[in-house]
């Protein structure tokens, strides 16, 4: 099958050093806040987006490990179909998290936001606007997540071995 | 600056040849349905898709080219930053699309799904359950796309010479 090449255009920094305990979605951890530090060489990209109160950041969730087609979800007690589920080991581990927008420093190239689902130092493919136009849809069934367990922060399941 | 590898886990078939009319977004293209065939390799990870009615293609748009870090949205008139933008043409040309679902077939691997805003042959990298309580936040501002053109299909502005 064919690749590709993705490059790192920054990071988070967040106050998640491991997979316990982190948010499993950026709503579970809005009582923190978390910063995306952009490289200098994109500085112009980032205008216009401090208006917007909520953005995607698509990551590569760098912490994960081999994947595996069916897993039992942080928010479940049975085993899934790996696509049916938001678990961070993916053939490809990028990461998308609508987080709440609290700043856009376009000096310091330095975006804050108001809780993030991502661990310390992950990187950051791009940023997009949350636009409730494109994005909000609220009355979508949502298979076994519709009665699912109340689990707001991960554990250590979805760790592999180093 | 680091890269990684993606790979491609399937692609798009859609109805649509060229940037120029093709919806700029899944809701925009509704009354015309699309595929999305998965590589049998990952088959299981298929399995209570089904039951969930939209989902997000995670797609790596290959008809784009180089980018500019300040563009004029589809839906603008003048000059915004990339990543207030969802342009195609990014530093990494990583789609989100939130499409609804109309079937999963496992036996054949084929998605099947009501509006896209993906070229026909357009790789795929993740299918992800779209998830009303993590992904839908209805009441945010959005910047400049708050009064924005009505446009709902490309033109050729983001087409690059091959």
């Amino acid at each position: 099958m064919k690749t590709h090449k993705v490059r790192e255009i920054g990071y988070v920094r967040s106050p998640y050093r491991e997979q316990a305990g982190t948010p499993i979605q950026p709503s579970y951890g809005e009582q923190r806040d978390a910063e995306i530090h952009i490289n200098p060489e994109f500085r112009e990209a980032l205008e216009d987006l401090e208006r917007f109160s909520r953005i995607w950041v698509i990551s590569w969730m760098d912490r994960s490990r081999s994947y595996k087609l069916k897993v039992i979800p942080y928010r479940d007690t049975v085993e899934r179909g790996l696509f049916s589920s938001r678990a961070p080991n993916r053939p490809n581990p990028i990461g998308i998290s609508a987080v709440r927008l609290i700043s856009v420093d376009i000096e310091s190239c330095i975006i804050k936001v108001r809780g993030i689902d991502l661990l310390d130092g992950t990187p950051v493919l791009d940023i997009k606007p949350y636009a409730p136009r494109f994005d909000s849809h609220s009355d979508e069934a949502a298979g076994w997540l519709d009665n699912s367990l109340p689990r707001q922060t991960a554990d250590d399941r979805f760790k592999g071995e180093d």
